[in-house]
C-alpha cells in the first residue's frame, strides 16, 4: 500500500508533545496562528501523499544511473522536484530576506518526515540544500549570500556536503583534499570526495558543492581544515551559469537501498583546480560545517521518523487484510492477523517507537526555534544548549528506530515481507542507511556523553531530567486508570536515567563513559520518548472533545510498561558493564 | 573477507557448552572417538571455507535464474553440490541402512552452521533434504523408502518441504491442494504452493516433493492434511528416472536476499493430476510434517549461528584494518576501530550473541541424539522433552540473532556497510529470512509457552531451570576474578526466568500468555545462552593448558553484564505488559 500523511498525528504531536504550542502561546512565533500551521501541514501531507510517494517504489527500481559524468535520477523525479520546489516547501523555513517564507523549524521538520516517509531517496536531497543554505547564512560573506542564497532558497539549486575521503569517514580531521590560494580571493582545489549525496543529479541547473579541504601551510588534524563554495558552473558577473568547474562524479555506488538518492565519488581537479570559495575563516571550517551538520543530523532522524510511519502503515494495513488462524473470543472463520497478541505487540512496538522517535525529533526542532526566536539571550542560551543535548538522541534514536521498525514491518508481513514486490523489505533496505551518514550513531553517543553532558557543568541535561520527571508526576496525579502503571514506570526510567547521567557526569571522556554512551542514549531515549508519549497523552484527556485521548493513553502506556522497562537493565549496562567491555583483548583476539 | 571456518571454536562449544563431550563420556555414540569428530569437522571446515564459501557472491549476483519452466542455479553451484554431495556431506547423520553414515546429528549441526556460514543460500538446499530423509524414515513405506531413500541420502535427489499456499502460511491447516485417491495406493494432486525452497533447479536429476493436501472427504482444518510424496520424476520399476509428473514451477520469487536460492511457486495437476504416494495415514500428514519441521527448525537456527558468525568474521577484520581517530592511550597516529570502546561493545555484542546462539542450537542436537540413542526409555522421554523444548527457542533466537548480529556488522563498516560490494549487505539480506520461514519467530514462541512449558505438567522447563542454575552456581564457586559479576548476573536472569515461567504456567493459553510468548523466548535465551558461554568458560579453566580459558571467561563476563541484565526487564514485560497489548484496540485503531 501507499502512504498516507498522518497530518493529525504529526500536528498534535508537534503541538502537545514537542511543546509547539507552548512556543506558539510564549509568542515565540510572533503573530503565526494554529491554523496556518494546520493548513501548511495539511497540504505538505497531500503533496507527499500524492506527488511524492509515488516516486518510492519507481526510485528504487530504476535507481540513479551514471554515465559519462552525468547522473540521471529515476523517471519521474526530476518532475516532482520541480513541483515540490515550485510549490515553496524548499524554502519554507528559510530566512524571508533571501526569498524563504521564515516558518518554524519545527514545521519544516514535520514536513521532512513526510517527505521523507513518501520517499526516502527523495526527502535527502533537500536536507542537503537546506544544511547549506543554513552554513551559508551563518558563516558566508555578503557576496556569497548574494549571489547564492536565492537559488539554493528556492530550490532552483541543490546543495551538497562534502567531508567524507576514502581515509577520513568518522575522523573529519583526516582529510586530504587540497585548497591553494589562487588570487582574488579564490581558491583551487584538488582531491576526491566519496559518500557524496546528490553530488551530481539531473533535477536542477546548477549544484553548490560545500566541501572540506585544507590549506597547504593549515595545521595537522581538523583545526586545519576549511569550507569552501564550490559551484558546478561558475557563476558569470550577472548570477547567470557560467563556465564548468573542475568538479565532476565520478562514479555512483551500489547500495543497500535509497537507490533513488545518487551517491557520487566527486573528483576535484582533474583538469588544474576547482575554483572554489572560502566559506567564514580559513582553518575554521569545522566549526562552519557543524552549523551544517546539526541540522543535517536532525532531518536524518526525520528520515528515521518517515521511514518508521510509513513501514508501520504498511504492516498495519497488512495486519488487517491478512487472516489466519484464529484469534479467542473468535466464534468461527479465520481472524485478521492483528487480532492476534503477538502481532498486536509488534504492531505497538512499531506505533510507540515511532511516536517515541517522532516527539523527541519535534522537541529538538522546538528546541532550535527557541534558540533562533527566543528574545531572552539566557533562553536562547538555554534553548541552544537543549536543542544540543537533543540533536544527537533524536538522530541516533530516531534512525535506530526507523530500521528495528522497517524490520518488524517485514515480520508482520510473514513470507510476503521478504518478497521486494510487497514494499516491506525496501523500507529494511532504505531504512539502514540512517544509522550510519551524518554522523554514525556511535558518534551521536559519544557526542552526547561527552560533549553534550558536561555543558553548564552537567545543568542542561539535569534541568531536562528535572522536566521529564515532571511528566511522570503529572501522569500519577492524573489518577487515571487507562494509564495503568504509566506513571511509576516512567519514574523508574527516569531514575535510571538520573542515576547514569550522574555516573558519567563524573567521568565524561572515560573510556567507561565511552563504552556506554550507545546503551546511554538508548535509556535517554527510553525516558525522554516515554515522557513524551504520556504528554500527549495527558494533553489529549485535558482537551474537551479529543477523540484520540484513549488511543494516546494506550500508546503512553505500552510504551511504558513494555519498552521503558528496559531502563533498569540499560543502566546497569552504562554503570557496570564497560569493565567487560574494555578488557575484553582477549575475547576479540 | 571470505570465510573462515572456526572449526576450534566449534568443537569447543559442541563438546563443553553443548555437553556432547558428556554424550561421548556416557557411550552414546558407541564407540566414536573425540579424534573422529575433530577429523569430520576440520575436513568440513575445510570444505566450506574453500569450495563453498567462494559461491556465495555469485549467488547474491547472479542468483537463480527461471526460465521456460526450469531454474538455473548460479553459475558453479551444480558443481560445487556435486562436489558436497561426493564428499559425503549429506550422509553424514544419515541411516546406515540407506547408505548414510550414522554419525550424530551433533556433528551435523555443526557442519550445517559452517555450510551456510560459506553460503546461506546454499546451505538451505540440504536441510530439506534431511527433513525430507527424517519424514520418510520415520513415516514412509518399506517400498517408498527403498525407492527414495538411497539417492535422498547420498545427495543425488533433493528434497522439498510443501506446506504454504497463498491463504495457507502459519495457518497450515488452511491449506486447500487436494489429493484424489486414484487407484493402486497411488494419489493424484492439483493445487498450488508458493516459497518452495529449490522447488526447482539443475543440481540434480530428480526432486523429491514432499506435500501436504487434502483428501475430498477429510475433515477441515489441520486434522485433515496428508503428506505425500510427489516425485519430479515417477520412477520406472527398477528405479530408475521415468516419466516427467504433473508438478512444474511456475515461477520464482524475486527476493531481498538469499538470492542463490530459487523460491518458487509450484503446479500440480496441470494436465489432469500430479501422482502422490501416501506417507503415514490419510489426514495425519500433519505429524509426519512435524518430523520434519522439527528438523529444518533447528536447521534454520543454524543459518542464524551461521550468518552471525560470518558478520562477526568480516565486521572483526574491517575493525582490525580500518585506521580512524586515536583511541585513548594511543601516542600517534590513528587507531583500528577495534581499540575504539563503542567499536569494541558491537564487536563483542556480535561475538557473544553467535556464541550464545550456537551453544543453544548445539545443545538442542545433542538432545535430539539422546531422544535417539538413549538405551534408557525414561531417558529418551526426557531428551525428547528438552529437544522440544530447546527446538522453538534456538529457532528464534538463532535467527533473531543472526538479524541482529549482520546489522551490526554493517553498522561497523560504517559507510561501506551500505555498499554491496563490501559483502556486509548481502548478510544482512540473507539473514533476514530465517526468522520467517520454517514458522516465523512468533509462531516459535507461542510454541514454546503454549505447548513446550507445560510438557510433563511443567517439569520438563522447571528440571532445565535447575540446571541452568547450577552452572550460576559454578561460575560463582570457581570464584575467579575474571567472572566478574558473571555469577550474580545469571543468577539474576535465571530467577526472572524461573518467575516468568511460573507465571506462565499458570495460564499457558490465556491472551496474557500469548501476548508475553515473544519476549519470554528472549528471556529464556538470555538466561539459557548466559549459561552455556559460562559452561564452557568453566570447561576451558578446568582443562588444564587451554589457552582460549581467558577469551572464553571475557565473553561469558560480556554476555552477563552486557546482555542477560536485560532479563529484569524482560520479566516485566511478560508479567506486567500483557494488559497494555490485549487492551490495545484504540492506539491501533
Amino acid at each position: 500500500m501507499s502512504y498516507r500523511a498522518p497530518v493529525f498525528d504529526i500536528a498534535f504531536a508537534l503541538k502537545h508533545a514537542a511543546g509547539f504550542k507552548q512556543a506558539l502561546d510564549d509568542g515565540l512565533y510572533g503573530d503565526l496562528s494554529e491554523d496556518v500551521i494546520d493548513a501548511v501541514l495539511t497540504e505538505a501531507g497531500k503533496f507527499a501523499t500524492e506527488v511524492v510517494a509515488p516516486l518510492n517504489v519507481v526510485g528504487d527500481r530504476a535507481g540513479a544511473v551514471f554515465k559519462d559524468g552525468a547522473v540521471a535520477t529515476a523517471p519521474g523525479w526530476k518532475e516532482a522536484y520541480h513541483a515540490w520546489t515550485q510549490a515553496g516547501w524548499n524554502a519554507l523555513a528559510a530566512p524571508g530576506v533571501w526569498g524563504g517564507q521564515g516558518l518554524p523549524q519545527a514545521v519544516n521538520v514535520a514536513c521532512l518526515e513526510m517527505w521523507n516517509s513518501a520517499a526516502m531517496a527523495f526527502g535527502i536531497a533537500p536536507v542537503l540544500t537546506m544544511a547549506a543554505i543554513d552554513a551559508l547564512t551563518a558563516h558566508g560573506s555578503d557576496e556569497l549570500q548574494r549571489a547564492y542564497l536565492p537559488k539554493l532558497v528556492s530550490g532552483e539549486w541543490t546543495g551538497t556536503m562534502q567531508l567524507t575521503e576514502p581515509q577520513a569517514g568518522s575522523d573529519v580531521g583526516a582529510l586530504r583534499t587540497r585548497a591553494e590560494r589562487a588570487g582574488g580571493g579564490t581558491y583551487r582545489l584538488t582531491g576526491q570526495k566519496i559518500f557524496i549525496t546528490y553530488g551530481e543529479h539531473d533535477m536542477t541547473g546548477n549544484i553548490v558543492h560545500l566541501v572540506l579541504a585544507r590549506l597547504p601551510d593549515a595545521p595537522a588534524g581538523s583545526r586545519g581544515v576549511s569550507l569552501f563554495l564550490v559551484p558546478k558552473f561558475l557563476l558569470n558577473p550577472d548570477g547567470s551559469l557560467g563556465p564548468r568547474n573542475d568538479v565532476r562524479a565520478h562514479s555512483i555506488e551500489h547500495k543497500l537501498g535509497i537507490h533513488g538518492s545518487p551517491t557520487c565519488t566527486m573528483v576535484f581537479g582533474d583538469r588544474g583546480g576547482a575554483t572554489g570559495f572560502l566559506i567564514g575563516e580559513e582553518n575554521r571550517g569545522l566549526a562552519c560545517m557543524f552549523t551544517m551538520m546539526n541540522q543535517a543530523r536532525l532531518a536524518v532522524a526525520l528520515q528515521g521518523v518517515g521511514i518508521a510511519e510509513r513501514a508501520t502503515q504498511q504492516a498495519l494495513a497488512y495486519a488487517r487484510e491478512r487472516k489466519q488462524g484464529r484469534a479467542a473470543g473468535t466464534r468461527e472463520g479465520m481472524s485478521p492477523i492483528i487480532d492476534h497478541p503477538d502481532v498486536k505487540r509488534m504492531l505497538l512496538t512499531m506505533r510507540a517507537l515511532t511516536g517515541a522517535a517522532r516527539a523527541i525529533s519535534y522537541a529538538t526542532a522546538v528546541a532550535v526555534d527557541r534558540a533562533h526566536r527566543s528574545t531572552d539571550e539566557a533562553a536562547r542560551m538555554a534553548a541552544n544548549e537543549r536543542a544540543s543535548l537533543l540533536t544527537p538522541v533524536a538522530k541516533a534514536f530516531a534512525t535506530d528506530v526507523g530500521s528495528e521498525v522497517s524490520s518488524l514491518g517485514v515480520q508482520v508481513h510473514g513470507g510476503m515481507g521478504y518478497i521486494e514486490e510487497t514494499g516491506a523489505a525496501q523500507h529494511f533496505r532504505d531504512a539502514r542507511i540512517a544509522p550510519i551518514y551524518e554522523g554514525t550513531n556511535g558518534i551521536q553517543a559519544i557526542d552526547l556523553v561527552t560533549r553534550k553532558l558536561p555543558m553548564s557543568g552537567g545543568n542542561a541535561v539535569r534541568t531536562y531530567i528535572a522536566e521529564l520527571r515532571r511528566t511522570a508526576d503529572a501522569v500519577k496525579a492524573a489518577n487515571d486508570p487507562a494509564f495503568g502503571a504509566t506513571g511509576a514506570r516512567l519514574a523508574e526510567a527516569i531514575d535510571s536515567l538520573e542515576r547514569a547521567t550522574e555516573w558519567l557526569l563524573k567521568q565524561p571522556q572515560s573510556d567507561a563513559a565511552l563504552a556506554g554512551a550507545t546503551p546511554y542514549l538508548r535509556l535517554f531515549a527510553h525516558a525522554a520518548g516515554g515522557a513524551l508519549l504520556a504528554e500527549q497523552a495527558l494533553a489529549a484527556a485535558r482537551l474537551a472533545g479529543e477523540s484520540s485521548a484513549p488511543a494516546r493513553i494506550a500508546l503512553a502506556r505500552f510504551f511504558a510498561e513494555n519498552i521503558a522497562v528496559a531502563a533498569t537493565g540499560l543502566e546497569r549496562i552504562v554503570t557496570e558493564g564497560a569493565t567487560s567491555v574494555n578488557a575484553s583483548e582477549a575475547a576479540l583476539a
